[in-house]
Formats: C-alpha cells, structure tokens, sequence
C-alpha cells in the first residue's frame, strides 16, 4: 500500500501505534497533541537536531529503510554522547513521497524505535508530511548525567592535552564504498564495513565515561576526523598536530583499500566515533577505564590560526586532499 | 553571491553571527557546539516540530523568504500557545539547493530572528545542508507557565463546552487564493488578506490567558476549523456541533469572496488561531478577559463517534466538500 493510500492521518495513526508507550513517568503527554510535554527536575538540559536528505545523505540504494531510520536517529543520539550527555526524548519529522510504500515507512519506524529503545530514549512527537523527496529530522532532547553542569565541549581543548578517538575512523567511508561501488570482499569483513556504514553505534556510555574521568573537549567524527579536529581546534583556539602512524585503522580497511585506507581515517566522515583531548594523567585513567579501543593520535599546540597539521613517521607534513566533508561547496 | 561559494561553515558563520546573542541566562552553550544546553528549574518542559516543504506548504512565488523564516517559526510557537506554554527556545534545520542566493538565506533568518525576538525566544542550535528543494524544520521548547502542570490538551473537551475560536478562521486561505490567483482587492482588504496568509501571529499570551482562566481543551487551526476540531472530537471522545451563522467571517473575505467565505472559514488552514472549549462560565471570563475577539461557534456533544456536523440557522446540516488540509491523500 502506498502512503497516498492510508492518508496523513492514517500513516500518523499506524505509527503511533508501532511506538511503545514511554516508561519515562516524567513524560505527561506524548505523541498526539499539539506539544509534548515532561517534567523535569532541576538539570542542565541538551538539544541537537539533525536531517538526513534524499540523494545527500543517503541513498535509498544503499541505505534499506530500516537502516535508514535506525541512523537518522544515531546521527543525533552522537551528538549527545559528545556532550558527555543522556538522549532521553527524540521527534521525529518526516517527509515522503506520496507514492512510498507504507511497509517501508514501517521498516523507517522500526529502525527508529529498536535503536530508541536500545538506548531508553521516548519518541514523544514529530511530523509527516508529502516531499519529492524523502527527509528526515530528528531532534533529541536530552540532559547531563547526575544533575550536575559538566559537560563536553569543542572550546576546552588546552596546548600539551593528547588528541584521541574511539574505534577506527574511516570505516564507515570505507563502508560507503563498498557499497555504492559493489565491491566484492570476502564475507567478515564486508560485514565489518557495511555495519560501520549503515549501523553506525552512538558513543553514548563512552561520553558518559568521558566526562566522569575529567575530560572537557570532545567532538563526534560526522565530518571526518581532520575536519572535526579542525572545529575543535577553532573554537578552542588552539592547533593540533595528527601522527598519521597512530591512526587507528581497521583490518578490513587496510586489507582491502591499501594506501587509500589512510584518507579514509583522516577525511572519512559519518564514523560517529568521538574524538577528545585531554591531559596524559586524565588520558591514561579514560584507556584504563573505557570498553571499547580508544587510541591517542596526537596532541594540542598552541597555534592561533587553528591548523591541523598531520605528520607521518619520520615528521613530515603529509599532504591531504581530502580535509573533510563540507555542504554546498563546490568541489 | 550563492551558498555554493560561502560554503556550509561559511554559511553557518554568517547566520550564527546574525543570532543575537542570548539574554536568557539560563543558557550553558548556544551554536557551535555538538548540542546547546540550558539550566531548568522544576518544570514541565513542551516541545513541538513542524516542517515546511517548497511546493507542498509554501511557495517562493506567493510567500518571500523573510515571510517564510517567520512563518516556520510561527506555526511551532502556535503549537505551543495552543498548549497554554511559554516558548523558550528554537532550533532551525535549514535544507537549501546550492545556487540559492546567500541574501535569501539571510533574509530568512531575519524573520525567524525577528518573530523570535518579539516572542523572547533564543535561537539555540541547528543544521543546514544542500538539498534539491528548500525546507525549514523547527524545533521549539518551551515550558507551562508557573512552573504548574495546567496544560491545554485535545484531549479534554467535554460535553455541554461551548466551542470557540479567536480571530477569523479562513481569512489566511482566502489570502492564499489571493495571492496564488494574483487578485485585485481594494488596498486595505489585500493587506489583511496577505498579513493574515503570510504572517500568522501565534497566539501565545491567549493561550497562557486560557490557561489561567481553567480552560482545559484546545488546538490551533493549521488544517482547518472542522478538521481541528473533529481531531479535538477524536481525542476527547465527543462530537461538535458548529453554527454557520456564528462563524466570525473577516468582512475582507466576506466582500471579496461571498458565498466562498463559509467554505474558507471551515475548511481553510494557515490560520493559527486558537480553538477550544469550555462550560460557559469559563467561556464568558475568557471572552472579558481576552484582547482578541473570541466567538463562540457552537457545542460539544455526546457522541462516540466524534462527528463534527455544520448546521445552518435553520439547524439543517451543511454539506461541506472541504473538510481541511490531508497530506498525502489523492484529490
């Protein structure tokens, strides 16, 4: 059946439906009003949105529907997690052409609603309307662990702090690849790229971690690792230097993109991994402490014009064509 | 000069300077961060999205893009005065095709600054991106007033509640079809037609005034008075029962228009005013104690299945061929 079919209203209702009623006993009114509405203690509140557009984020030949949901939601979930912070509410604002099926807005929804619900966030309102194209907004509200005001953010990185990212940047570029090329690779580690593209894993618990070791900068790697360090280091003011030998990069990147693998990891975006900087005593204690591989790539400088430089083994500047990923540019 | 040359950070830069800066104290960290975050104190917080797509809600031939920033903003702060809340804070998603003018952007911005600076509301964060077609998606938090849980809902009307609205449902559609059928109006008439289609004020001290006066039930008018007011029906469980001959038809659409007046009153959207409900003592405080008219259009009735029927002044019912806004639907 075709949206066209089921009407505005009736596709609200049948994902009204699909949505679990809230746990949250803070939550008054959810979906269904002009407004949602909650109570809140006294805390520090957090909000982020972000939109994935048609044939700009995502391709529907790459991207299945569920996938497409699920990271629509992942994208913002990463926002909150570089702030140190708990998702707790999301919205969710829809467009679709009038000829989608219903069963692959359904497939949209469970994306949505599995990932929400891995991570104890309400779906408490949003919008549907008719688009050319399809469009999804998703905004997440959230707040600071324990009440209190820490968290983190781009303008706290200091001169001397290490540069270090969780996971591997450039797997999810690599991913992107394999996929819109149809690259044939074998079995586990095509598994390994398609997942780090398509079900990227919002850092949550690791900015919680973040923050409760005494870390203040961090930023999530959407643009891609040089280019984020880069808005770091402007809203710090300070600059950073990036050793390309630390980079972490993955089996399956370096096995199958070679020399290539090495701009993935510095210019590969929607990784979703955080990249943070702190001082060597906080760094060591955040290792000690984290479940997942945290890796020091570099360290803050001074420098008031913010640059980024990335040196390889023998401390040369190595030449980079691809600083990241930038809208409405041309290239 | 075009987006394309300014770039996404550029433009982000541009805009973020545009943004007065924050009065409200209770702002940690507005742009430029992965989220922006704020004290609360013990309240119940409200939040709303609604999104506006070229060629489905707005098109840039009838409505210019100052118009078009402050009615994005407009129809989520009427979200949130049909709650009885107060509006705080607004996040903007921006999707915009390359080769739009940066002037334009600009201009846009302008009346979201604008109407948000009227109605004290912080511009706190957002996203912009490339995209074939413009769209604004709004994201507006807010809270109840007096930090008290009293909130209008749909949910709430009642048997024996008289049903009103504020202002003159329809004249915002009959500004459409002016401006779309490039009519001739007398001066006077055409400016409160384009005022009422191109900048909708959200009724945001009515609704804290419903509040205050124990009104429960209400919702703002962007479908249309009947398919208001039957999701209102829904919600509650009751059914309504609307006299033509009490419809606050403004005399702009009633002269330019005639016979057409009734149907653009009931089923024209784009109004956003308010319509609620209450006993008529309630009724008769409010009507005293609001700046704006307010006409009492008819009851709430018993009815599980939550028909809203027009009747004449002969009590005969009207048929009516336009019961309001569906998106998606086939014509």
């Amino acid at each position: 059946m075709k949206v066209s079919e089921l009407g505005e209203f009736g596709l609200i209702d049948l994902l009204a439906k699909m949505i679990p009623a809230p746990r949250n006993k803070q939550l008054i009114l959810g979906i269904g009003d002009d407004a949602a509405a909650w109570r809140t203690g006294a805390a520090t509140q957090l909000v982020t949105t972000d939109s994935l557009f048609q044939d700009v984020h995502f391709s529907l030949i790459t991207t299945p529907w569920e996938a497409l949901g699920a990271k629509a939601l992942a994208v913002n979930l990463s926002d909150i997690a570089a702030m140190g912070g708990v998702p707790e509410y999301a919205v969710v604002s829809l467009a679709l052409p009038a000829n989608t099926e219903v069963a692959d807005v359904t497939a949209l929804y469970r994306g949505i609603i599995e990932l929400a619900g891995q991570f104890e966030v309400a779906i408490i309102g949003g919008d549907t309307c008719r688009a050319p194209l399809v469009s999804i907004t998703i905004t997440v509200l959230g707040r600071t662990v324990n009440q209190e005001e820490k968290i983190l953010t781009r303008s706290a990185a200091r001169p001397g702090d290490r540069v270090a990212v969780t996971g591997c940047p450039g797997t999810a570029a690599a991913g992107l690849e394999m996929l819109t090329g149809e690259l044939r690779f074998d079995p586990e580690a095509a598994a390994q790229l398609r997942d780090a593209f398509l079900h990227p894993v919002p850092r949550i618990a690791e900015g919680q971690l973040l923050v409760g070791q005494g870390v203040k900068a961090a930023i999530d790697i959407s643009d891609g690792l040089v280019a984020d360090l880069a808005h770091v280091c402007r809203a710090s003011r300070v600059g950073a230097r990036v050793e390309t030998e630390r980079l972490p990069i993955h089996p399956a990147v370096k096995a199958n993109f070679g020399n290539r693998s090495l701009e993935m990891a510095l210019g590969g975006g929607e990784d979703y991994e955080l990249l943070f900087t702190a001082g060597a005593g906080t760094m060591a204690k955040v290792k000690e402490a984290a479940a997942c591989p945290v890796t020091v790539i570099g360290e803050i400088v001074a420098d008031k014009e913010s640059r980024v430089i990335v040196v390889d083994a023998s401390g040369r500047p190595v030449p980079r064509d691809k600083a990241g990923w930038e809208h409405f540019k041309a290239a």
